[in-house]
């Protein structure tokens, strides 16, 4: 059975973004996105959770919600804290004992989940949290920023499992895919995820 | 720094797999690779560690490999064995308490990893395993048993991700990929992979 419930109360929303190397001539797209996202997300009021470091595309989310005045909380473990240099100008920082409970911190504070164009640090945790919605350990809605098609092979792909069997379109439906970040978070508001089980889905 | 070091001992293996469709016309083509690859382990000499059940594609690993003799343990957190049953024709079935602990026993146990075609599930656990390799949690081979060419659009994304600069391509290298089993094993085999942190390569 599915349960049709909305859980987005305004309030939060976690970025998760890569670090592209800085000599790619290709970063300005990417860091403009970021910026843009984190501008949108505060006008729109929401507040913004993130790794609370002061570089790569997190950082220029957390700009982008600054610049407009956006409430941002940073959760950084101690161990990276000397090499993500901690970012001194947010509303929170949270120093954490590790990487496990940043995350936990992070997706018990958020509503929603963007994923940033990233490497594989990134898909790991887009996995995890996507997988946690089909197992219905939360219902939260998550999306791609799919900044200048960055992610359209890797949606190729995740069909491709669907055709396969390997994957169910219900659950493919779960990780939302936008461009534009007014019109991602337009979707990400609107989707509702469902509550039954995986094992009730099979 | 990189220190060469080869790191399989030539006793164990992990596989992880996802549940195609029982419906899915499809099946028949990955039962049988998956068969194919838990024979040819089990005729190399090696040991098997995989998830305990008898479903699914992972089942089919287990089955090639006792068909030849080999040694199978699995590992099954009992708030799943009602639902994957467990396999009770293993060498070993170690009933954990949770995901984690499966995991961490599977990771522990294992010298090398090779992911069947699967779903986000399996790309979950293949995303954290390489993850573990980049930050030299660990120096463990992995790669993907890519059937049929099952994993060819990803590998593309992949390496899209490393041309736009959010991948080091010595990191790229770390995920191998053969369609046939025998091919994968020798690979994963000569593979070394290096022990210095991610940190140092950044
Ligand atoms: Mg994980």
């Amino acid at each position: 059975t599915f349960v049709t419930s909305t859980s987005i109360s305004g309030q939060t929303m976690v970025i998760d973004g890569g670090m592209p190397g800085s000599s790619d001539g290709r970063l300005p797209v990417y860091a403009d996105a970021a910026r843009n996202l984190g501008a949108v997300i505060a006008k729109r009021g929401f507040g913004l959770v993130y790794g609370g470091a002061s570089v790569g595309l997190m950082n220029e989310v957390a700009e982008g919600a600054l610049t407009e005045d956006g409430e941002v909380i940073g959760i950084l473990p101690e161990w990276l804290e000397s090499w993500e240099v901690a970012h001194r100008g947010l509303t929170e920082l949270r120093i954490v004992e590790s990487m496990h409970e940043r995350k936990a911190q992070m997706a018990a504070l958020a509503d929603t989940f963007v994923v940033l164009p990233g490497g594989i640090g990134s898909l790991e945790e887009c996995f995890e949290i996507w997988t946690w919605s089909q197992l219905s350990i939360h219902q939260k809605s998550i999306g791609l920023l799919n900044v200048d098609g960055y992610y359209d092979q890797l949606e190729a792909f995740l069909d491709h499992t669907v055709n396969e069997g390997f994957l169910r379109s219900t659950h493919r439906q779960l990780l939302l895919s936008e461009s534009d970040p007014q019109v991602l978070l337009d979707a990400l508001l609107a989707q509702t995820v469902p509550s039954a089980g995986k094992w009730e889905q099979t």
